[in-house]
């Protein structure tokens, strides 16, 4: 918090204040809990209860005292604001209630951003190093496929691995903001969109998003950008060590790639054929429009809600795919996707041949039946949750595409939605308990939802 | 075809000679095949493999000879109208193409809702005596579970469950029958509602459906037969035989109530808040509606598109649920969503236990796991196709709520969608690509998916 208040110094704003009482808040209440921590028993080892429990607190914690600046500064009214304003933060969905972003000091948009860029550090370990070892969704699967022999054996502490992924995070960040300062945008500017891409959040300092550059170069640099951060990066590590095999052989990352070009391809159709008279407009809309939210981005150039109804509803169902897993992308991801459809068919077949054993494969692994069994609850529990969530959302009397969209962006951790929450409007209007659900489906979605659900069931808290 | 061509001689109508014509145009088919069939080599029985065939096979035959008539005496300009119409009809959805029904002559009338009362006698078979022997989407519960020992034990071969059923089908058939004509409904009209109902199909010989005799007392008859034709037969077949702890003590029975109860509850409690002033007419409108959609049937009697968005939604969810399995009703059922519900729940226990062995009750049965895993799989297979589908449909630049519900009201028989399709529009507008879409998903839907999607499969035609 002592970051964004050099901003404040820097522009002589009166934000100053409110990140130095955050700051001070958090820092006394930390010592607090290391305090009673210390004066506890130690605990050497965790177990699994633990492991969940300390994903969630910790980015719970996080996302409450992430919330402090907002509060203190007053940028909403409402509490609940601030909460949802971090929670899209630090998940780096990037869905918003300010409704006049441009307004606001630049120390809490710096934060803002920020918020997201720390989210997305914390998503890489949490996605590669700790949901793996608990099985969560398939995400062992991390473990199994990417990173050549196993991510275990290449880094044995979790430390280390950090290490790694960090780097590689940085490395992304300083190259993106040298091109963004090289093509002309501001230092400030540069350094928003730096955190707000690598991270896949969204997040802007501009009311028009990327749109308020109207610049080709800045647009595919972005979009060259949100689709590297949204391939895992355990292939990006292996890519840095020059085995570029490594990634053109991963199923996951092909499927990605095809993916972003069939949807950028029809988009472009329908977008030339019914609305906009220049190929290449209708390209360059397409592509980062519909790579930002099939990556979980949320950046727009163009208000995608005036659209024809196939481009918009393609949109919606992108939100629901995502990226690679073990990248900063939210949503289903293109991993369990793939072996959920891979499954469907092999169900088919064993309707003829009941007794046949048919494995599913993932590039060359054989996937274990338990692997198999995570994905498909994971899907399960997303459509659930997803479900019952538009339900509530449909007592605001909002449209129902603007109750299916908004749980869709939060869950899937994208951000803007359509109509009422589309990329000219925001999540201000919504009912505190409509925010609160959307606040909720943003930190389940982010943490793969088991880490989180887990925790409200009883078995949870016996012993 | 010759029972319809009777009210054609009643009324002294025109559309005799279709009738007469489709008839003899089936019957030299039929006979032809029958000679092809009979010089061929006897099968004595049947392998799986055939008994997908046939199952498919034979109702694509009842479609598409059903729909001769509507296309002799040209009811439709276009034949894929008379298709989809026929489609509506033998699968007891009730999606409608006609845009006037009213002007319709008498036997083309009566052999829509006949066809749908056909339709029904062939789901009845289908659910209780096929699918289960084929193991389509856990359809081998029913064996397990509904007819106390076992249905197999009971009646040993399909003819004889065959007559068990019909024998119930025909009993609600006559008993709605008298009711309506002494409630006051023309002799006509009772026997059109009557196939409609029982069948769970919906299609009606007025333009405002069951609204437009604006009569307590038909809706309250017609929402009983609504409910008890969406119940199990099997479980009517031991209610007929005074086994009524049977019927109480069946978990799908229960949650089929309850889903039943709370859906009228909600939306009688929206209406009034929002639309209705009279508490009564909230809970007539919502009681009605909810129950028709609820269990797939389609009858109307208020534009529900005009409801709140949080009624409006709650009918869209329902048409996925649907009502119990081994009914007349369509869509996912009452059943495999409970055991997706109680999937989901174990999943989430898994993650801290994960070498618990939890088993998933029904009842008092333990599920086996190959039976969970068909009902998972008619689950992820049911979206997949649902949502490719919603896709195709947005290429007819119609809302996406129009191709949304459209798309749910087919694949689920249900009928009538929101919108374009919603109770005062129908499907003429829609492109013939979609209709034949909808088609598709008509006859997957009621033939429980996998009986279609096998034959697709290049492994079904090898050998």
């Amino acid at each position: 918090m002592l970051i964004p208040s050099i901003c404040s110094l820097i522009y002589k704003e009166d934000d100053l204040y409110s990140f130095l009482i955050s700051g001070i808040v958090t820092f006394i209440v930390g010592l607090c809990a290391e305090q009673i921590t210390k004066s506890g028993s130690k605990i050497d080892e965790f177990n699994r209860k633990d492991g969940f429990f300390i994903a969630s607190f910790c980015w719970i914690c996080a996302i409450a005292f992430g919330a402090l600046p907002y509060l203190i500064y007053g940028v909403f009214g409402n509490p609940i604001d601030a909460f949802f304003e971090s929670t899209a933060g630090f998940t780096t969905t990037g869905a918003s209630t300010v409704e006049n972003i441009e307004i606001l000091p630049h120390g809490i948009l710096f934060w803002r951003s920020f918020t997201q860029w720390l989210g997305g550090m914390g998503i890489l370990i949490l996605a590669i190093a700790i949901l793996p070892k608990l099985s969560v969704g398939g995400m062992q699967l991390m473990n199994l496929e990417s990173p050549g022999p196993s991510a275990e054996k290449l880094t044995p502490r979790i430390a280390e691995t950090a290490k790694y992924l960090w780097a590689i995070y940085l490395f992304l960040s300083f190259i993106l903001f040298i091109i963004l300062k090289l093509l002309g945008l501001p230092i400030f500017d540069s350094i928003i969109h730096v955190f707000s891409t690598v991270s896949i959040g969204g997040f802007s300092n501009q009311n028009l998003s990327i749109g308020a550059y109207n610049s080709v170069a800045v647009e595919f640099t972005i979009i060259a950008f949100m689709f590297i951060s949204g391939i895992n990066f355990a292939l990006l590590f292996w890519l840095s060590r020059g085995k570029f095999r490594k990634l053109f052989s991963n199923p996951e990352f092909k499927i990605y790639v095809f993916i972003l070009l069939a949807s950028v391809t029809l988009v472009t159709i329908d977008l030339f054929t019914y609305m906009i008279p220049s190929l290449f407009d209708a390209f360059r809309y397409s592509a980062f429009n519909v790579i930002s939210i099939s990556t979980t981005t949320g950046f727009t150039t163009t208000d995608y809600d005036t659209w024809p109804v196939f481009s918009k509803w393609l949109l919606i169902i992108l939100m629901f795919i995502g990226g690679c897993s073990g990248s900063t992308a939210g949503s289903i991801k293109v991993m369990r996707i793939v072996i959920l459809v891979k499954h469907a068919f092999r169900e088919i077949k064993k309707n003829i041949y009941p007794n046949a054993v048919l494995p599913i494969r993932f590039g060359k692994n054989v996937l274990e039946d338990n692997i198999v069994s995570s994905i498909i609850n994971f899907f399960i529990i997303y459509i659930f949750i997803f479900t019952l969530s538009t339900i509530i959302l449909t007592l605001d009397d909002v449209s129902i595409i603007t109750a299916f969209s908004a749980c869709a962006a939060t869950i899937g951790n994208v951000g803007p939605g359509m109509e009422l929450v589309g990329p000219s409007g925001n999540y201000a209007a919504l009912s505190n308990l409509s925010k609160i659900v959307l606040s909720f489906l943003m930190i389940i979605g982010r943490l793969e939802l088991f880490a989180i659900l887990v925790i409200f069931t009883p078995s949870f808290w016996k012993n």
